[in-house]
């Protein structure tokens, strides 16, 4: 199976793209995670992107903050497809993350998912090699099942407890 | 290969999303363009969403304006990635269809690119699918080399005609 | 009487929607409350849009927060007037949450209410009752004059402490 | 039946308001237009309100621009379900509009739609006089039917025509 | 000398407002402050800004939050300038509330001041009343060269002490 | 009667102020107009604010856009009531002229009216001289009359010709 | 003389570049205008940045709309001062422009003008150059000095002309 | 070496601006801080302004919040390059102070940073010292290889213990 590279422009960003890391170690998905920045280490975003395709990745999820130009610097050196996670920032609430993702210019696409969406930004890495993995497409399906059930749990408990609350 | 499904809320959308279906026909990718409303026709929402995988479709294109929800609603009915496209519409400039879109909940993700960036949803649709197709791997980096040729082109162009600017 | 549906898209809401069952309590509406999610649980939310009216309810109130689809997925399946109630979300400050439910496309109302509005959505359900039921009109003007009363309570209370101020 | 009071701010309102009254209209649903302004004719705001329950209206539409007080000042005078249509404004593109409207504080509701979502207004009321009319409850059914057979049969043209695309 | 009126919406805006007061008390400006709402206590604002001339106010400051319709709502009742106080609101920080105050028709001015800015609704008010009363411009200036040896203060403050920075 | 002063940051925003001017004329209040730019002229602008009190002036209306600093710059150097008219810009809809002028620090209030709300700049300015004034006074009864009278006068005409509609 | 660099990430940019270009020719600072995009010509942005120092390049200007990472790019490979230009773009009036320029993070700035600020851009470029060549000091106190004479003409013409307006 | 002034325009920025000295210091360039503002001491800083180059200074600095007016009010003194650091006020997220300095008008740039970047302030002024010292130009270099060296060392570090997380 190929690899997803789960790259962040700083340290800081760990603890929210630690639960991408944990979507996909959930699903057995083979990943590494790097802390490469696209302003204070352009050239090794530059290599990184480059040799993607032929270091078995197959999609590189790209989670930065503030002007995150970290997915377009990596979606400029790669063709295989990246997936943004903006970075909620210190001010603007991640609006600025957020824009700095999701309007790049036209022939170079970021999948953006939600401003601190970690999770989401797993799942979508899931789907795409999904699409040539029996095995994931199925693991998916269970995964939505999970989560149905809960919901439906919650339902149930909230209908359960209503005259207490 | 897989078939891409580029499903529009309103046949308004179709000016831009044509861009979406030209890269498709460009990169020689099979697809089905679609109008389905989530809001006016939940229900082929619903069937199209189930059946997507199925149907031999890898990736649903999903456009939509104001409070985009088609891309969402899609995405809660199949395991395929969904491409979010957010359409400009009439007042707040596309702000509204960006966020209806990209800050979906823990559990299921839109991709989503730019307003209005219809080429980069058709190329991030390719991407994906080149992961297992190594010719439109080739393909798309034929396209890039493309774009890099005319931008410098461009570039040498201007410079040549600085002195009459 | 017709029933109130108060449905929210995760039980992390309730907190906030809470405050619209203690409306409804206050005003003797039966009511049901349920945790249906959009995007998880894509089918029940299809099936309690379609059988709101038949199983008796009146007004759905639906509360959920970032790209908030609630709303505008159980408007689709039914005739019901459905009330919006945006949820703060952790970022964006609820924008989001506002902008995907109020602006919702030609012939698919969301009556959305504010922010966080959670005693709105209660009192504007209430209203609509109310225009069949003249006891719940006459509770609506005695509601009215007792936040009247505490308003006039408050002024008099600074008018008489204001040199202590 | 109980009649709507579509009120505008500004006879400059007109264009847009007067597709809330083509609904009314085509679901045969009585209404009253009115010009009044919550600044510049606060009385007859403030007596319109009042009276408006005993005047045999069930639903008030207001709609305004910019900071747009009309449908709190209307709702401040009656129990009535008020529906607020925020009318786009010459600049900030209605943003202003709609948060005048749709923020109102705990106890007076205003059902805001959609910036400039005039239809919709109009459907709002009906939905809510619906309540109490079987009539108008199945004349909404029809009204969605029609809808959704105008979203497939453009489906259908968009699929017959793609090649031509 | 004209009396200012220090209106608030609710009383929860006091602890800001409490800045504009003391602004009025430390120019011995005579004030009267009250909590009236504009949606709850809707005729109790009609007849405050109605008689407010006629009472001997000379500035009537209007203090509210989200969609802050008291300024508005006074101004309509009274040709005296209406100094608005936009508080910041729970969510969306405070520009609801701007711009429900600042964006209002033409015809009817209401005078914003910043989201908070309480002591500078009180200084405009003071400065209004001052074009009439020579004592109260003479403390203006006084105040200006107060702030302005403050802000000197703190330079040499910081000047002094910058080597232990 | 003390002036008023018309200041403008740049002659391209006279069609914009011209309609303050018209307000000040039509009430007879006099008045001075000048181009003054806080950035390119900034001793005029200094100048201009330190002598405008003794040079007659009793209030300064400074309309300026983008980082429109004039408001600010003024009030700097005069006691004066200032009042902030934003001009709408070419980008940014005005939002950046309108928080430049409107979120002013403590100490140093620009009474601020809505984007490009050029009347009510001009009356907001008639407001504050009538205070002292009896005549302005009852001319702004009036025209509050005459505004009344117009949307009353539009009101009749919609119910007259509704059915034409 | 250093020279300064117009890069601009697409040729469509130009019409707004060129105002950037008309100031530099206008002081007599030589430049080289570029087109290359960080994101279709990653090479070239990297090699221009790296060798530009060397190249006798002083300044450079870098001028991009929507997800506007030519700046930062650019920045990220040299240590010479980098001012950014936010074109505006078809959707969002340049804020994601300016967003994604100005939020840059630590250790990395790009020096932001205006939205569409193209002069600014040229004007600051040499301000900077002159800092070490007072020729040019001298050219900018003098161009200083015409903008004033400019606007004081604008200012005496609007006097003379007041009646007639 | 011509020296850097850093100008607050509030005691109360001195924790954020901190940063921009530290950044200084750590560079060896000569420095001034003071305390000036642009509203509450306007002739400090039309006489800083003005005399700022002849007193050996080559960059300013300027912090502000809300209507963030003090490096325009610079800029608008001196031919100086002027940085822009905008503070983070309590509403508005930084947003107002950001668009009240980037958003100057042809003539009078402000080279903005980041909302509370000062970081990136005191290196874009040792950048634009750095262009006539190769001992400052040198000194950036080894910065840049030492923020290299620090990212690469915690994407070790991160590489290291990613079987821990």
């Amino acid at each position: 199976m190929k690899k997803v590279a789960v790259v962040m422009g700083s340290d800081s960003d760990l603890p929210v793209v630690k639960r991408s890391i944990d979507i996909l170690r959930q699903f057995g998905v083979p990943f590494e995670a790097r802390v490469i920045s696209a302003h204070r280490t352009p050239d090794t975003a530059a290599e990184f992107g480059k040799s993607a395709a032929a270091e078995g990745f197959g999609v590189i999820i790209a989670a930065a903050g503030k002007a995150a130009h970290l997915g377009g610097v990596l979606a400029a050196y790669t063709e295989l497809p990246v997936v943004g996670l903006p970075i909620k920032s210190s001010t603007l609430d991640g609006m600025d993350s957020l824009l700095s993702m999701v309007q790049m210019p036209k022939g170079v696409p970021v999948a953006t998912v939600a401003i601190d969406g970690a999770e989401n930004a797993g799942i979508l890495a899931v789907q795409i090699l999904a699409l040539s993995d029996e095995g994931l497409a199925g693991a998916l399906r269970e995964y939505r099942g999970k989560m149905a059930a809960e919901v439906t749990a919650k339902d149930s408990e909230l209908q359960d407890n209503i005259d207490k609350l």
